[in-house]
């Protein structure tokens, strides 16, 4: 019952081994599935985003906003949407954050994340959007921009894709092409990097070359 | 496939692609879909407030009451209501908030919602209640309250339309003639904003301008 | 539709909205039904109940064991349980807790709701246990011990009423005459104390006379 | 109806007023059930295991990345990890962490919990993996590791029982003989310890001695 190293082989075993003890277990379980939900029109346009744009409050956090006594501001990010921007970066994707808040919190998991670029204290997120773009020289059909508010709606009426997590009000909702299975904070732009990804293939090489 | 910034062009747009790929999309969702869960007689009432007050521990917050080790209190609010708030206001409808607890969190959170007013450490929840509505003459019966608990009846008792979280104890539901969707913090003054500006035909004005 | 100040009519008029708004609203809504779940015989128990004494981990709290960076402890308790504390008290209880970790934070909580006694860093809870219902003057079989984790068994043995959070471990829960519906951190003192007031006619007359 | 002290006639007597309160109590729960969901072959695997190794984020924690304003970090784990890694340890199983990321609350946490060893800010898992289990005299085989990021497939793919949390992608879960019941940071180590103890009879003998 040791198992292998070479990937395939442990794999395999693995199945068999979950195969004997979970009569239930469905061993075709793969990248593929992630796509599964999707139609098939979307996962085209998905596998053309060239930049993912996000909103942070509500979208990277579940949009507590969170002061201490001295009025000072903590924010709590979700580690799920952390690893996978470097894997987004490596395969191309321009990756950067529009807020309409500031915090200093946000810079730092900015940083963390190597983010293209962070934008806070914008009003008017269109506006902004729309520079940052012409700078990176993405065209607005190739974006994907996740937002959850009312000043989010600018951006996400011009976008390729528009994108909103699953607690979104109504009428955010209903301007976007993607409702996301996961709420703020709970790894929306996961879920989103994950199907840009695997779009193009990406994913599954990753999950294989380890 | 390029969508273009014309709000009414580019939601055709979403809502053809929508329907192409996901096969259950139903076009019919707008902001009257917020009202189609009340009856007309609450929508009515709703369109005549003209004032909305609420606690905060339990309302605004999950009720957490968050302690650091010197004894600081940290408090956790949530974005959902925070912008919907200066909406109200341009509405022309009075916001405020009365608890009985204090925190200088608090204090922080109400001055950037621009509150009319947040008064904390209030034993007599009923006596503050009448004499804030004197000043900014507004009649009892045009004004919704949330609260959550038992120091919260005295005024939910007296209100034109009061409201209380999902998870308040069912003693308070029973004073209540709206229970949010909500739990505390989960965004209950956002839902029940939601409820203000649609009945008066505001919120419809907001997204079709942007 | 004005609402008036006396209790009733008030009551009566909510209701007779809330008949014509939601037409599946059931007015027979009472403090009565918090006891409708409970069978007569640990209604019976609860009425002689003459101590509440839980743990605080997991029961006050979500079981989150929170540190800053400085390695400070910060810890998140509940509205919910505050309020109906003083309650408890103002009705006779005595009200208690026993934990074996040590925080600030704690303390701080316990004198805000002037527990009779707040133990902590406790290896041996039945032993302490003990010793504060003797000094008290309460029989084991008149005390509520509320516990959720393998260091409470010893204590949850010996009580005439043992309870614990919906997220016990099951060799925990075989423990408890009651499994609370809230999980730890979500208002289990609330849930029990409100048992323990209505049992004994107190809440309603709270309720009725505010 | 005064419950003793004697823990079997305690449990009996418990029973008895549960079968007389709550009609659909079902007296045969036991530390036998927690073994009940799992598959024979998976608890004689689980019997042999020697060491128990896990992530931290999204494992202990339910990967939330938190912030304050001077950029420094805090981190929440569950309590219900804490207490059964005394047990663990005392059942001679090496219990240790090894983290992708580097913060001094876990470095806080390990040692509050006497973890065997916690190695952070760690880029290649694997290569540390295998030097610390030859450091500790383990094979592969008998080491249950838990992980729900790409970058713990490298180890998941050679121990033993690879676990994951409920809330990991799909293309982790893959690669888990074990998924929990719990998300991340909702008692994931708990669920998986109460496994390895229960699988050699060891739970028992804790609840039954107390």
């Amino acid at each position: 019952m040791g198992v292998e190293v070479l990937p395939k082989t442990a794999l395999f075993k693995q199945i068999a081994l979950k195969l004997k003890v979970f009569p239930n277990f469905r061993p075709r379980l793969s990248v593929k599935e992630i796509l599964a939900k999707y139609p098939k029109a979307l996962i085209k346009k998905a596998s053309q985003i060239k930049a993912l744009v996000f909103d942070v409050d509500g979208v990277l956090t579940d949009g507590k906003i969170i002061y201490d006594e001295s009025g000072k501001e903590i924010k709590a990010f979700n580690v799920k949407d952390g690893l996978i921007i470097g894997h987004l970066r490596k395969a191309g994707i321009v990756v950067g954050a529009i807020s309409g808040r500031e915090s200093a919190a946000v810079s730092k998991r900015a940083s963390e994340l190597k983010l293209d670029f962070c934008h806070q204290g914008i009003v008017d997120k269109a506006a902004v959007f729309l520079k940052l773009i012409e700078f990176h020289e993405v065209k607005r059909k190739d974006v994907m921009y996740v937002g959850d508010d009312i000043n989010d709606l600018s951006v996400l009426k011009q976008v390729g894709l528009a994108a909103c997590p699953a607690d979104a009000p109504i009428y955010v909702r209903k301007f976007a092409h993607i409702t996301t299975t996961a709420k703020g904070g709970q790894g929306v732009v996961r879920e989103l990097a994950d199907l840009l990804l695997a779009s193009r293939g990406y994913l599954e090489k990753v999950v294989k070359s380890i």
